[in-house]
């Protein structure tokens, strides 16, 4: 089958081996699977990627020199049946988190030299994982499932309640990701900067009340000139170095900021400014499952506006340019991989 | 009156004004004031201070080119009133927070150009913040209360709670006061590490239940062979470039990190390795009021063992040549600078 395959930190379209399900596993058709930013890490960084998810444990395990199909943001239709599944009919849409239950043990889908992410015609899936699409809702749409959880679970993780005010920094997928749970939790105001334009207009559209450009107003000014006097929590959500040492001076005494963006690098902060002000620094990743299921049900809602998130939809075969193009990525947020178009 | 004075990153015995009370501040003759690892980086890293005091927001505003007199851990016998003090009377042996409330506002005592620390032969308190040592209490003890609050505070700050255990790197004053609070906190067990063999059997008199050379063996590897099972709370109370990045390697997924230790220099972490472990990162400073007063009442309780934590006593005379004695701090924990000493 047709899939866009990471090699020796190149992307190449090939044709790999079919996937086969296994006890449990169902064999699906992928509708849509959106390009996440943490692909571009990978495809640039595959070293440290691996390094640090070896030194936290994560189950993404991976010889950067061997074919690797990434892709972890999903729809899919049921095609095919390992042993043992009940649940799950042909035909039947699902997503599901990109965990793969094995007979060698938990795999993260997206980063595993032996089962292909979504960046392919067909991959397995756990059936006990799967989540059924809602009947009526667009599988492109549900596709953005993955993404939106992790904004569900970094505001579950901040503690921020109606009451509260909130900065996110950065309004790429991840930090659109937060600004859409914020304000499902009642948060306001919610106050955001990003400098691509699109972006900002997006932050907006899910649901911030301010997205202005750092350049010409700092986000902390545009917080105090907004509000400036609820308890404020921030959300680092650009993953560049030094946006941890910006947010912690912009911090107020005693607050929390949400550090969700994904830097690859080594940061420089200064210990004085955390102390000086007793801030504290919580690192999120992921979701926890039910949070999946939930995000799930609020895009079925319609409580997340997804579809202004879709800036693009390609076949397998663009998905080396869809990456060079989203390393500026001004003009984007979400890119979807859709087989379907070729 | 005599005291010993940092003026242009210089400590020096020189006369001073003698001080004089305010309304609702009272005269008091320094009994004995412990040197403190804040003031040896004051006196090497003014400029650090001042500016990140100014970015904190912390009541330390101090010109490093004119006359100061540290000190901010001190008893002292009340020896003259200023106008609307009641409830104290000559004699009386107190303790209080470093904080002085005068006309210009709240002044951080021992960082203030205008009125004495510690470090001197008399100095003036606010009436309402001075606690009367409990009847049988040496003064000398009771000058640790400061030094032993910060421990309070930092382990109610971790939300550590009996069945964690903890991980204290640095067994200087501030983790010494850690460990005090952690055994007093009901936390089992509590691994400590530090280069001093010295300070090392200070760890174990004060209740840690290891206290390990991490060149022989790291602090995260004794955990693991003595406990390596129940949720793990780590202490930062070395304060020096590294110790962030080595606390956040060595943590648990989900566990909690509180950084006491005052590292005045910018540091390096790698933000994956704490998204990886989803850690969170609790800066701490100082002390509650009431975290203060408790802290008064278990030494005279007797619940902390701070005469073995007195390892000298000079006059102030002293106090030039003991920074430069704990700038190798391997043979001390706390020296006392007791006036009366000469």
């Amino acid at each position: 089958m047709r899939a866009a395959v990471m090699r020796s930190k190149q992307l190449l379209v090939e044709d790999v081996p079919e996937p086969s399900p296994g006890p449990g596993q169902v064999l699906v058709e992928v509708i849509a699977c959106g390009i996440c930013g943490s692909d571009l890490h990978a495809l640039k960084f595959p070293d440290q990627m691996a390094a640090s998810a070896e030194a936290s444990g994560a189950p993404f395990v991976f010889d950067i020199e061997k074919s690797l199909v990434m892709g972890h943001e999903f729809s899919a239709r049921v095609i095919g049946f390992g042993a043992g599944v009940t649940d799950l009919r042909e035909g039947d849409i699902v997503v599901s988190m990109p965990v793969l239950l094995a007979a060698e043990g938990i795999v993260g889908l997206g980063y595993s030299n032996q089962y292909p992410g979504g960046y392919a015609e067909r991959m397995v899936l756990s059936a006990p994982l799967c989540i059924k699409v809602p009947s009526g809702l667009d599988p492109r749409h549900a596709a953005l499932t993955e993404p939106m959880a992790v904004g569900l679970h970094a505001v579950a993780k901040s503690g921020a309640k109606p009451g509260d005010a909130a900065l996110v920094y950065g309004c790429g997928p991840v930090g659109l990701a937060v600004i859409a749970a914020l304000r499902i939790a009642g948060i306001a105001p919610i106050v955001s900067a990003d400098f691509s334009p699109m972006r900002r207009a997006l932050a907006k559209r899910l649901g911030a009340h301010e997205a202005g450009d750092p350049r010409e107003e700092a986000a902390v000014a545009a917080w105090q000139r907004i509000d400036g006097k609820q308890p404020l929590v921030l959300f680092e959500a650009v993953g560049v170095p030094g946006m941890l040492d910006r947010a912690m001076r912009d911090a107020p005494r005693g607050s929390r900021i949400l550090v969700v963006g994904v830097c690859m690098e080594p940061d420089q902060v200064w210990p004085m400014v955390g102390i000086g002000k007793e801030l504290n620094l919580q690192f999120a990743l992921g979701y926890e499952p039910a949070e999946f299921g939930r995000t799930l049900q609020l895009i079925a809602d319609g409580q997340i506006d997804v579809e202004a998130l879709i800036t693009g939809e390609i076949g397998i075969a663009g998905v080396p340019d869809a990456f060079r193009t989203l390393a500026s990525p001004d003009a984007h947020a979400k890119i979807l991989v859709e087989p379907a178009l070729g």
